[in-house]
């Protein structure tokens, strides 16, 4: 039988992602991949997170094996806050909210606030996996225009909410800092702006933030969280990009009224994370070990972007204009205008190279198509180097050729 | 701000379940709780886990702590597939996916099949998680009543189905095996004849059997799936109650289109289960620990059931009817008509001794209301004799109560 029929609207709708579908497309180990967003699991601390596992199923086996909390286990919650309060951020255990990643918290926000022909407003280009989520419930998405390195421009924004037409969004979604997918990182007055703009909206600020701990020039400044005195902040973290995306886990938190509502809607969706998890996720921020494996993420993902920075400024075509991202994984590329990096991708693949094509990022049609994502987290210095060179010679070739197309 | 009207209609719907809610109250330690369906931490054994979670994090580190596919590690889907075959379930690992316990898999599919206003069918009293799981997508429940100690009776849910005005429901939902919260168990015969119904009435049959394996005389019978010739059954398992819950591993497995989607929708909803958690399932099953484990438990909670029935017969009123399990957590008495469990519920706290009353388990109201669950999984012997002689302390009471107000 034929099930789909009994689908519902909104399952109708699913879509894969489009990085995961050509991610899987991208099999042969020849093809140099700038296209990946996953950390180096070579640079995973096994020992320390083996000998963790062991330690806290032995000694707190009982509860570590047993149905946990909705809202997450205390012990890890209470990491979390002293974790966030070291960022400037002051939440009780109360306020937060652990996840099976934080993936999860974008969808339990979408199940709350979002139903049919709803409004979320968020940045551009943005995260896909928002951007999925979004589309996937039926949401109508207000896209905010990045304005510079230093991602929205709040004024820009503030008129943007003001003289909108339809539905007023409920959510505004943003990754200020070294954002997925363009490194831009919200300067630290325009932060204070955006968190005075979600009050005056009334709206709720969601800011999501798993790249800040790759940071590569001292300290990333404070979440928008931090300077939200009227409670219109929600925080997403992570330890997916900070330590190990196995695992799982992810955090919320925020207005206390918002956090008791996403445990309903995580009690039904799937009761609670792996208590497991969670109590290896404790066990690792407790011990220190966080700050004892950052310096080794931060140098090697740092010494990886100089590389590839410096190569793809060698080869990309004339006219490019290249962000150099101050943390976090991705460069992004604005080509010649012409370049179509959607229609270039195959070609790429065939010279034995892969990035994201940009046009994804945004949620309306026919944008960014000219723009492309370039990952240096999992790839050896060489690699970036030859990979670079490879991106180059596809890029010219094209470049070339939409010149001598020109009339 | 009250972000409460920015909610979705869904949203506003949620509704906690009413047994999470009950047992919260239940703090004092002097209460028999006859009320938790959680498994035994006692019977963990945390030493095999803690050795698996230490091997498997050091030898396949790099893969259980990276991001996993989102249908699950295909290790993990492998050894479903080589217990499912020990059961009489065909599949492939294509067919089976892996979620965050069974609670996900039922709200995937919930996402996946009901939209508002749709129509399912499932047994009553049922499983307290779905129930509250299709209330809270706005989904229109159809109530087909156990008959008796062997469960549903599929004549009369033909019939049922046949002559239900209104829309047709897409889902058949059941839990056939020692059934939560009846211990029903479907005789043999009845299965084969609903996995027809299923395909006779174009529905997919969702097949719950979480508690199989706590069999108390010999292996519970084949699944339904494994009479299903005609692709319409998808079975759902867990290790929450064969082994435990804290690791959340759940699979369902089924018609290939549906796990597909079933795909696209986890994708969306948090990417992947745990990896370190399915990493540590697979060895746990590929290393034979399940079967070696099984006889403790099943053993503990045969020894428990069989002192909570005895001694509830012992004192519970005249008049009452008690189901006795053969298998999984649950007894499950009807008591005289007249009286209210819902409304004993604070009377027996006040003596010392919990239980769940049966009303919730119910979609309608009204229904079930001189029932009630009664736990024995995780309660030593003695406290179950004395829990049960409190409970009909309370009960007779009240029965000579009822007795005494009629005219």
């Amino acid at each position: 039988m034929d099930f789909a029929p009994l689908y519902s609207p909104a399952a109708r709708r699913l879509q894969p992602s489009i990085i995961r579908a050509l991610l899987s497309i991208v099999q042969d180990p020849g093809v140099i991949s700038l296209a990946g967003g996953t950390p180096d699991q070579n640079l995973f601390d096994l020992e320390r997170y083996s000998a963790i596992a062991a330690k806290v199923t032995l000694d707190q086996g009982r509860q570590c094996l047993q149905y946990g909390e909705t809202q997450g286990l205390l012990g890890l919650r209470e990491q979390v806050c002293a974790y966030l309060a070291g960022r400037g951020v002051d939440v009780d255990p109360d306020q937060v909210l652990i996840t099976n990643g934080s993936q999860q918290a974008i969808d339990l926000l979408c199940r709350l606030f979002l139903g049919e022909g709803d409004a979320l407003a968020m940045e551009q280009p943005g995260y896909l996996g928002a951007i999925n989520g979004f589309r996937n419930l039926g949401a109508r998405i207000v896209p905010l225009p990045l304005a510079d390195e230093e991602g929205l421009d709040p004024a820009a924004v503030d008129r943007a909410l003001t003289e909108l037409k339809g539905p007023k969004p409920k959510l505004l979604y943003i990754t200020p800092t070294f954002q997925n997918p363009t490194g831009s990182c919200l300067g630290p007055r325009r932060r204070a702006a955006m968190a005075e703009i979600a009050a005056r909206h009334s709206l709720l600020l969601v800011e999501d933030d798993p790249y800040a701990e790759i940071s590569f020039d001292g300290p990333a400044p404070q979440p928008i969280t931090a300077s939200d005195t009227q409670g219109h902040c929600l925080f997403m973290g992570s330890f997916s990009k900070m330590s190990v995306p196995g695992i799982r886990l992810g955090w919320a938190a925020g207005p206390p009224q918002v956090i008791r509502s996403l445990v309903l809607a995580k009690e039904s969706a799937d009761i609670c994370t792996s208590v497991l998890a969670q109590a290896v996720g404790a066990e690792f921020l407790r011990g220190g070990h966080l700050r004892a494996t950052l310096p080794t993420l931060v140098n090697a993902y740092r010494a990886r972007r100089d590389v590839l920075h410096a190569a793809l400024l060698r080869h990309l075509p004339g006219g490019t204009r290249l962000n150099k991202a101050r943390g976090g994984f991705f460069l992004w590329a604005e080509l010649p205008a012409g370049l179509d990096t959607l229609a270039l991708f195959q070609t790429a693949i065939a010279a034995k190279v892969a990035f994201v094509p940009g046009a994804p990022f945004y949620s309306a049609e026919g944008q960014g198509r000219n723009t492309m994502r370039l990952s240096f987290c999992a790839v050896e210095e060489a690699r970036l180097e030859e990979g670079a060179r490879r991106l180059g010679e596809v890029l010219s070739a094209a470049a070339a050729g939409a010149l001598a197309a020109q009339p």
